[in-house]
């Protein structure tokens, strides 16, 4: 028989069972977190009509589409969460309770071309809020209380939330006569880091026709640095009769400061006046989170406030603020550069060993402690005693359970410590409290 | 503006947030049974290479395919999670530490025809023992004990999972001579309950051209019933002079006793000779489990063993025994007939009501309550406070937590029971074990 060969496409990631137990581990954590801000689930489908897909995109990302046709629908991939939590809240608009804080972890797609640390499909982590005409800007502030405590609780080391407001500079550019050109002008300053100073500075001059003058103030202002109460106070005694630059800079302050009393440490959170993020539906209010190890590359998780989440769908003003987590990629980056390893492939806290043949003692012993709520596998098959120990030791369970007639006769079990090869003989209650109390 | 209508494709389901909260319960409950019995997680992309989908599949469920060319490959989604895990074990097969027990929770694709109770994108939670080169009788048992945990967690009330072993009545149909057509047997046996005795009888004898005395013998046999004990007697003295007959009798009596000593209550495991399964692949133990709640329809969790799981990818001989829960279309019945009902829309335990404005205060005390991982939500836009408890009553969270001038001088709370109404002055540390104590 002709076999096919077992493959997938490039760009998708695959993992082993100890990669998996940990990639789920860091899911985990963060659908916890969530939960504990109060954001509620969310799961639309993968499949979406294609009007809904590309009613708010770009040339580029249309490319990028998984489309396709079936029963003379016209249908694709979604590509971000955002495109389908605009399409849920326009549609479901009266059954809903607004603010409306959603979270959806999810997979969405990207048909670009294979490339190192691209992903055609890839987990994103997403939080929302909702409002119904209006959004109060505590909202902002506790956007990055949630992302902290995520990268917190992550435990990857140390991290830095970078805050912006776009009315800001927008202000300035309206200052300077060319706010016009600010969705360009945003998008030049968002590759600051990324090409340089110089690129940037020709692609103001030479793409977008900005005066050379301007110029040189939009990037000195971009790289105002200092302690965030440093660069508040500067932007405050900055010499611009502009509304937008003051309701930026009020916006900011106060997103700041009552992001501190959401709990977010100091050192977690800074301005960076730099930070534009790319997309141009945001509209004041942006983030951006990096690991401080610069063996990651890039920003792990972005987001920002939007005027009107829906306008393609409905009349209704919906604005609102949230962020994206992109698991996928993070996740790539910290197995590639050795940052973190899968220590184990099993969920079993404890695997059962028959010395000889699997005996109904040892299938109730399994039963009885998983009814206690511990992990346990069950080594089923009959190979010799000491194949079953290379699979426990493969797997890197933590305990074993050896029952063998002796063991049966007296109704106790062997447990042996497979770190310190410590072995003791135990009844099956002591085992569980044991067990549990690890 | 044109707008574009907000909508999904019919056959897709989608949840409002309550029944969401409900669904992911139902999701949580299945992924953590599944680990607690030692299974690791899987996550095998939706988009698989076209000749991997297809390598094993009938013309029907090929019609059904969503499928797709990117970049000039032939693409699909995947239809079930057996071929994915099939392919994935024949690619990573020296990877693997085998047997390889493994669950995969994730959407499916199927572009049917959309009619009532089909689902085009559903939930399959699968899990699967695959050996290499053999696979003990013992794993057989402990997937009915999984389902059965399951099934006592969800809580849906009585269900009975029917056990049978294909080698039985194989053996029967060889003892009549007729071994050759033994699929389209089974397949019609399996219809039965649909479509009644009187047309698998006509299809036995028109459609597959068996004698009618046969078709006699083989109805009368599939419909033995009585305990488990009086159905294992009664085959066991059986006049059949028939090696398979034999092999799938004793394999029965085995996995059924070996299934009780893994826990499985003898109420909830029964022995159906008339169980087929109408996937080809199974060849010996197959299952199914029903609600015996006749409201929800049709079986909700089926599998069996298979003497090869990849050898369209691979020549290694892989052996496995696992079963699947349909949970999308099992919830929607449940959900239709009011078995069960969504009663909050809020994951939050509590939500601070701020009486006026947002303060630091309110801000502190829901980072505090979150620090000690009860989920919180603060209600934090500027309306009247009674607009601000109708949202309480809406969403359905169990307490509020109202903080005014008066609270935030005393450093207080005054926290409300949102079901009894009973309000109480408390201190922050008094809330939070008030709260974690529930």
């Amino acid at each position: 028989m002709t076999k096919v060969t077992p493959r997938i496409q490039a760009g998708f990631m695959e993992l082993l069972p100890g990669e998996q137990i940990l990639f789920n581990k860091y899911l985990k954590i963060i659908r916890d977190t969530y939960e504990e801000y109060g954001f509620v689930p969310q799961d639309t489908p993968i499949v979406e009509n294609a009007d809904i897909l590309f009613s708010e995109i770009g040339e580029d990302t249309k490319k990028e589409i998984y489309r396709f046709s079936k029963g003379g629908d016209d249908l694709g991939l979604r590509f971000d969460l955002t495109v389908p939590l605009a399409r849920y809240v326009a549609m479901y608009y009266n059954q809903l309770t607004f603010p409306y804080r959603r979270y959806q972890i999810g997979k969405v797609y990207r048909g670009e071309r294979p490339q190192k640390g691209r992903f055609r499909e890839f987990y994103q982590c997403d939080i929302d809020i909702i409002g119904n005409g209006s959004l109060s800007l505590a909202n902002d502030a506790e956007i990055p209380a949630v992302i902290n405590r995520v990268f917190e609780k992550l435990d990857l080391g140390d991290f830095l939330i970078s805050i912006n407001n776009r009315k800001i500079l927008s202000g300035l550019v309206d200052s300077l006569g060319s706010l016009n050109k600010i969705d360009e002008i945003l998008r030049a300053i968002d590759k600051l880091e990324k090409v340089g100073q110089e690129t940037v500075r020709l692609m103001l001059i030479e793409d977008l026709g900005i005066k050379s003058g301007d110029v040189e103030k939009i990037i000195e202002f971009v790289k105002i640095t200092g302690s965030n109460k440093q660069i508040i106070d500067k932007l405050e005694s900055f010499d611009i009769k502009n509304d937008l630059f003051d309701t930026g800079v009020n916006e900011l302050k106060e997103v700041v400061k009552m992001a501190f009393d959401f709990g977010v440490p100091e050192k977690n959170l800074q301005i960076d006046l730099s930070i534009a993020r790319g997309l141009s539906y945001y509209t004041g209010t942006v983030y951006e989170t990096k690991l401080l190890d610069d063996r990651i590359k890039g920003s792990v998780c972005g987001g920002g406030r939007f005027d009107n989440l829906a306008d393609s769908y409905t009349n209704q003003r919906l604005p609102g603020v949230g962020v994206s987590i992109g698991l996928t990629r993070l996740f790539s980056q910290l197995i590639s550069v050795g940052i973190v390893k899968a220590d184990t492939s099993a969920v079993a806290k404890v695997l059962i060993v028959p010395m000889d043949k699997v005996s109904a003692f040892s299938l109730k012993t399994a039963s009885e402690m998983r009814m206690a709520g511990i992990p346990v596998e069950v080594f089923t098959e009959d190979d010799k005693f000491r194949k079953k120990l290379t699979y426990a030791n493969k797997v890197g369970v933590p305990y074993i359970a050896i029952i063998g007639e002796e063991e049966e006769k007296l109704k106790k079990i062997a447990l042996k410590n497979m770190e310190t090869g410590d072995q003791e003989l135990l009844d099956i209650k002591t085992v569980i409290k044991k067990i549990q109390n690890i």
